[in-house]
């Protein structure tokens, strides 16, 4: 019994794993993808930021417009982080992402869910939450990047 | 008069155009975000296309989702053409972007508005719409590409 369940939760767990797997020919285009959506989420997270540090005016259309492309980049990278994509190119993910994937998904999960908020508040046009929410997914890039990405690309 | 006008002009021009350079701290920065949001553009839209080829089965779902995020893409590269960014890193954007911007223009918004239609088919969910949809993506991509990417970078 215990062994069927164990079959049927692989079967499962492929299941779900294949089609993003799937999404990518070649492993380079997988670490491409999500190179690309990182620095298309942190350039338009870092527009919000610097509103938020005073380091530009603060203009609620174009937080709202920055925050809500953040927002749905932070959805994006994860099922290019498949299984075979660590090394194919020079990159920076850590070994860690493949060995502890349940520390690296609640990372990627909060990550989400601190961009969600700003997004919300920035559609609110609220500066004192944005300002609050822009520093609770900063915490949030850093955690992550300290335990899963290297400062020298493999 | 017409060198008031003309001085204007320019000023207006100036208005216009600085904010999205100021956008970018280094011209490096600008080349790195505009290729790095073609290549989130052209993965999604991939995947539409592939299903629209027959070679991927249609799922009426992932094709809304995916030109959803293609058609949010393809407004976003154009403020990073701006003056100076076509040397700062090797990239194939051709001289012809800005010794003819109207003209690339002209193929940006034609580009801009295949996906729009193309994201509207996919949220039809209709396969044949989708189909020729495709096809007029393709058709400005490839244009464009012919006239203003070189085949290396420089």
């Amino acid at each position: 019994m215990k062994k069927i369940l164990i079959a049927l939760t692989s079967v499962c767990a492929l299941g779900v794993a294949l089609p993003a797997a799937a999404q990518f020919q070649k492993p380079e285009d997988a670490i491409n993808y999500r190179q690309s959506v990182m620095t298309v989420m942190a350039t338009h997270f870092g527009r919000v930021a610097a509103m938020a540090q005073g380091k530009v005016p603060f203009d609620a259309k174009a937080a709202a417009d920055n925050a809500a492309i953040a927002s749905a980049m932070s959805k994006l990278p994860w099922t290019a982080f498949g299984a075979g994509t660590d090394m194919a190119v020079p990159n920076r993910a850590k070994p860690e992402i493949w060995k502890d994937a349940a520390k690296f998904k609640e990372s990627a999960d909060s990550m989400v869910a601190e961009v969600a908020k700003l997004d919300a508040a920035a559609k609110a046009g609220n500066p004192d939450q944005i300002k609050a929410a822009v520093g609770a997914v900063g915490k949030t890039c850093k955690g992550c990047h300290d335990n899963f990405r290297s400062e020298k690309a493999n």
